[in-house]
Parts: structure tokens; sequence; C-alpha cells
């Protein structure tokens, strides 16, 4: 899995019926730096099926692949990513390095 | 998923039996740029199975791996992406990046 | 898929009996630029089964992962990359990048 | 598989039923480098479930793609990454790189 | 599949019990340059289940993905890369890159 960073949505009209009422996030994933205080941007964005209810700006868990259909809304869906669920921290190097705010 | 751009097409002639009648596009994945307000380009472009009735310069949504044979069309064949739909909108930071012209 | 070129071939004797008779091509993805006149090297190199029966020097198709193994040959192989077609013609913004020659 | 080092850990609450009560580790991959006798950073972190109990800063053996559900708490669960053992030792270039203190 | 150099070795004790008794390669993906006459490092390295028995500075052939798990000993194991077979000969651009001493 990947954290992945919501930055927007993308919709679809003309589609493969399996893809009817799938709510789709572009999400940018995420990495940890060396240092472990700060995050890296891959600039790299793609698009995941949102399975949690997750929104702008929030970080969150992308599954990708064929384990992307695992879930209960994707099963024998076209859908290579899904996100699983919405990050409430993230720790590393023994530090909090992201905590959601409630 | 990612975002694709349609750049044009491949036609083969000699070809394993289950690629046979396929429209196979030449697909180039495109990023939202960081400020959220235009694409990055990343210079490769793959090939895709059109599922939906895609054409040249649209905007496509790519399903990758095992899961581009859970379409109607493409369930066993060897097809590792296909295109599932034709992206309307794009919404990025808040902003309309892309809107389809009607 | 990607589009590879065929740059040579590999040989195995000591490899598992599923591998027993297979041809393998050594492939190199190379991509369309962005002007769509020419190709972009990637300078990497895979290793595909030939489920096709294709040669030296030929633009392929490539599909990798499990659909690897959907062709007639390859089921049940431990193989993760086969060429599936023999590519006649790209066309890329509109206009004809490469045509096979006969 | 690729070798992580457990930099840290990721927390959710907002999750798919089947993502309930897993550990899931923030990984980077790290490389042997071309002399053998030190690490390369990749600068990447992924989320891997745990699956035997590694802890922070240990080297650890991670599976990707359909293969991290072949675990026994795996299976059937929208998971891509999978810590599948820890590390006691790694010899690159016929020296020991690597050995876990006891 | 890839062209893989053993690089050495890794052995994990702790680990979920589908690992027991496999032997686990580090191989690094080589790459054949644009001449057709020399190797590319990559710079990557990646552990492997030995299918077939591989020794150190062998050039092997891997498969990845859930092509992995087809071998005769990795069905069902949380195996994500396999040497399936140790290379005797690449040839490249018409010539002979590469040939196993005997």
């Amino acid at each position: 899995m990947f954290i992945g960073l919501v930055r927007g949505n993308v919709v679809t009209t003309q589609k493969v019926a399996q893809m009817t009422g799938r709510k789709m996030l572009l999400v940018e994933p995420i990495c940890v730096n060396e240092a472990g205080d700060d995050w890296t941007a891959t600039g790299k964005t793609f698009v995941a099926v949102d399975a949690i209810g997750a929104g702008y700006d929030e970080l969150v868990l992308v599954t990708q692949g064929s384990s992307a259909r695992m879930t209960e809304g994707t099963g024998d869906a076209p859908v290579d990513a899904v996100v699983v669920g919405i990050i409430d921290s993230v720790h590393a190097l023994g530090k909090c390095l992201y905590k959601k705010e409630s």
C-alpha cells in the first residue's frame, strides 16, 4: 500500500458498466523523507476508487493491483487502486510525523 | 488507474487469437502538477485495449494489471491495460482543471 | 501492453520444467515521443516469451503480469511477459509513425 | 521481494472492515550498492502489513502484489504488501554485508 | 522476466511458515545497452526464491508477480519473484553478448 494525499477527483460519464456509481479520487503518493520529519512529493497522480468516504486533502491508504478488488464494493470490477483507509497518524523514526486533526 | 491521453493507435495483424478484433490505443499517462492547475507529461506511452469507444486526443481512465481482464470484452484475454472510461472532468485542489467539451 | 523492439534472444538450459521449449526474446520497451514523430528509447530490456513467431528487430506488442499466462501456450507457466502480436503500424498525433515493411 | 527497513508505522481508524486489527508498518526499500559493502536508500516508503512481528529499525523481507494475500492472515484482504520475514543476514559479493544483532 | 545477476543471498529465521526452507537470492536486474555489446547496471536489488539451484555471480532469468507462484515449489506461497532458469547465452543485435562458461 502507499500513503496518498487526496488532491481532487475525476468524473466519467461514458464508462464500462461496472464503473457506474463509483467515486474516483485523484491521489498523489507521498513518501516520508530520510530524516523522518517531512513528506516528499512524488509528482505522480493516480486515480483510486473510494471505498471508505475519504475527502479532499486527507491522507489515505491506497491498495493497488488485484488486491484492489478485495473490498466489498470492488469485487470483479476493472479497478486497480482503492482507498482502503483514512490515515490517523504516521510515526517515523520514533516521532509522530502526522496526526489527523479531529 | 491512471489518467491517459489518447495519442494514437496501434495495429497488429499477426497476433494471438484472443487479440482479434480489439481496438488498441496508444495512451500516455499524464499527471496533475503540484499546483493543480496543469498537466505533467510522463513521456511514457502504453497500449491499452479500448472497452468504451474512446478517440484521439481524449482523456481516458486506464486500468492496468489483472483488473484489465474484468471488463465484459477482456475476460481471459492476454490484456494488461484497458480504457474503462472517458473522463468528463478533473477537479484538483478545489478547482476545475479539466472539463470535456461537449 | 507496451511496444517492444526485439533486440535479441536468451537461451537457458537449466530451468524449471514449465519453461522447456519456450523461445525467449530480449525486448526493449520503446515510447512515442512528445511530437509523435519518433521513438524514445527506455534503455531497459526485458525477456518475453514468444507466442507468435516474432523475429529480430521487429516491433511487437508485449503483455505483462498475470495476463501473460492467458495465451494458449503460457497457461500455468511461470511467465510474466509474452509477445502477443507483431505490430503492423502505429499512428500518433494523426500521422503514421511506423509501418511494417512487407 | 524487496529488502525493507522499518521506518515507523501507520494507524488508520476509518477503514474497510478487512483491514481491522492489522499492524501496518512504514517500510523503505533499500538496495545493496555496486561494491556490495553498503546500502543504497531508495527514498521511497510503502506501507506493509506485518505478518511476523517486526519492529522499528529492523530489516525485513517484503512481498508485494497478489502474493501478499498468501499469508495465513491476509487471504482475501485488500492488502498488496506484507512483511513475511525478519532478515538475519545478507551476504553480497562473497562478504557478509549485514548480520542482525541478537 | 528480467535478466538478473546473482549478487548474494538473504537469510531469515523468523518468517511466515510458508517461507521455511527456501533459498533466497539477492539479484540485481541488468539490461543490455543500446549498442548491444555490454550490460547496464540498474543499481536495484531484489530478493528472489531459487527454484533451480543458481549460484553466486550467475546470470539468471527471474519471473515476478503472481507468475512467481507457478513453479512446483512456490504455489500458494507469499512469493513474488522466483529464479526460473540459469542463462546460457544472450544474443543482442545479432552478436553473442554472453555465453556461460561450462
